[in-house]
């Protein structure tokens, strides 16, 4: 789609829609079903779940005013539809994380994850006090589109592997599945790289199609078995250390909300945020249990592999540094991730090697 | 969906409701002022931004339902009267940190900070999600008090000294400043503690009435102006690696309320649980950057200490174990914290060591 043809007939679109009546304040204080379209399947563990309190929390705050429906990937828009969907007002917004649209705009990875990018603590830090979300804003808008923070999944996991990786050359040739900017850094390091679907992937391993896959953390990656199938755990990744998702409104439909129902919404995603990334710590934590409990060999990869990783995402992340807000996008984030990674591994990362230490957890 | 068809349906609906008299339910519930007292002094950074973000956003998503009226620490009651004057109903809720309060139950200690407990998002896991809000409604109800995590000043620095600290040996007859459990554990080793209010701990350290002295973290420290004075910043401390916030309401006043009037306020103060903590974040990183630069010295308590610290705490977390409630909450709190700790360090940690290592962070 040329974005800038697009632009004009959404304008068209609104300015046809305030004529018939928009504007008026009665209707903004009358009772609306708002549709929220995802790119989860429904029930899918924790996003899912994100999504529904969203819509719950919506519904229930502004006492009958706005009642949230949602339907999941598939039901009236497929997973990588909604952005367009709510772009053009087909739905009202959507859940989902943006790292899915990169074709739309490259600087949406910051919003979602960059590989080797911030925890969910530094993206508060950063969306809420540091630029972010004024940044966040200025990207949206070209879209229609207006975002919030609306949860995170914690860190994923670095993936399931049938032997130990010792060193980067084990990626050499090796049939992995990994999505998005991440899958590009495994193909420099010369792994051939597979995007399935979710639903695919135990199938593939299981058939030998693929030799290994990384999918989310503990808790989905027992749901969808690969310990029956592989016994070598590597529990960080460099790809997703804490993907942010939003919950994002097409922007003439938030402008047309009152005062409270926009604030409702703002709390409401605020709150889903730390609410979301503490289900799936909470569920994370008890999986991994498990795993470990039932003989899958927890791993660490090694410097050697990690500084492959790090050389090869920097060429990723670099890439589209011609585009003008990418780069200050990218200027605001790195510096902002580095002065709170500063802080966070002298308070907090101290403190937590030293309990667990004493404690000897 | 047609959203423009939609849009016409909602305003016959809204126009038919508003000539059938809208108003009516407004006034059946009735506009009501409720009185927030806090343990903080008006102004003091983080925390009373914290109880006025609360304040605010209940005023404003109750659409003037609600009007919530902020009395700072000594305006109604004083800082440490809030307790009584909730639980009482002379106010109608607090926002406070509730280990000044281990005299009217030493269970509160788990609801605000134990030294060696849980960080922020640890303890967003347990009252969430692993049955940290259930035992709170528990032991809150015996006061008539219904309590809601709403803030976090994350990980409190270990403190200026005038002389490095090279052992536990150190801590034998030194007179520092630090409330609470932290305060009982440097007693054990031998310090001579002091309680000073925030108020006079500048003046006693430039005085030499004390040899040093813990207060929050960059951001406070430095507006405290301790560089001045001493050039010794242990930036991690084993105190209150994470302290909680809570709104705390009289379970009267918030069984009145309506149950939607309930969920803002439920959703109110979760959104400013990750507001505060990330405020206090992008405040302190910076601060921290300019005491480096400024010249402090940024240190950390070696092995041996922090074996003392350890060893120390543990008596002072047992103590009160002989309460039934209190060792029913011990034993969910450290469960919980031994799960989470161990997902995070093999996620999170692992990830943040090595990409701060390749960053040169």
């Amino acid at each position: 789609m040329d974005r800038r043809s697009f632009i004009r007939a959404t304008t068209v679109g609104a300015t046809a829609a305030a004529a018939s009546g928009l504007a008026a304040p009665a209707i903004a204080q009358g009772n609306r079903t708002l549709t929220l379209v995802t790119t989860w399947g429904r029930g899918l563990a924790g996003v899912h779940d994100s999504a529904q309190y969203c819509a719950d929390m919506i519904t229930a705050m502004t006492d009958g005013q706005l009642t949230v429906d949602l339907r999941a990937a598939g039901e009236l828009v497929g997973a990588f539809e909604v952005f367009d969907a709510v772009s053009s007002g087909q739905a009202d917004m959507y859940h989902g994380v943006d790292y899915y649209f990169l074709g739309q705009h490259p600087a949406l990875s910051f919003f979602s994850q960059i590989p080797f990018g911030m925890t969910f603590m530094e993206y508060n830090n950063w969306w809420y006090h540091e630029g972010g979300m004024e940044l966040g804003d200025e990207l949206y808008s070209i879209f229609g589109l207006k975002a919030f923070a609306a949860g995170n999944t914690g860190p994923q996991s670095g993936g399931w592997f049938a032997s130990e990786i010792n060193g980067p050359e084990d990626f050499q040739g090796l049939r992995f599945r990994m999505p998005g900017q991440g899958g590009q850094v495994l193909s420099a390091l010369g792994a051939s790289v597979q995007n399935l679907p979710g639903a695919e992937v135990y199938q593939a391993l299981a058939s030998n199609s693929i030799d290994g896959t990384e999918w989310i953390g503990p808790w989905a990656d027992e749901k969808a078995g690969f310990q029956e199938l592989t016994n070598f755990y590597y529990t960080a990744g460099f790809h997703e250390p804490g993907p942010n998702l939003n919950l994002t409104l097409n922007l003439d439909v938030y402008e047309s909300l009152t005062p409270t129902q926009q604030q409702i919404i703002a709390q409401a995603t605020t709150a889903s945020n730390l609410w979301t990334m503490s289900l799936f710590m909470a569920n994370n934590s008890a999986a991994l249990q498990r795993l470990q409990q039932g003989g899958v060999q927890l791993l660490e990869f090694n410097d050697a592999v990690w500084d492959a990783f790090g050389t090869a995402a920097q060429d990723v992340i670099q890439e589209p540094m011609g585009d003008e807000l990418y780069a200050r996008v990218y200027d605001s984030y790195m510096a902002s991730m580095q002065s709170s990674a500063q802080w966070i591994s002298r308070s907090e990362g101290t403190f937590t090697r030293q309990r667990d230490r004493i404690m000897g957890f």
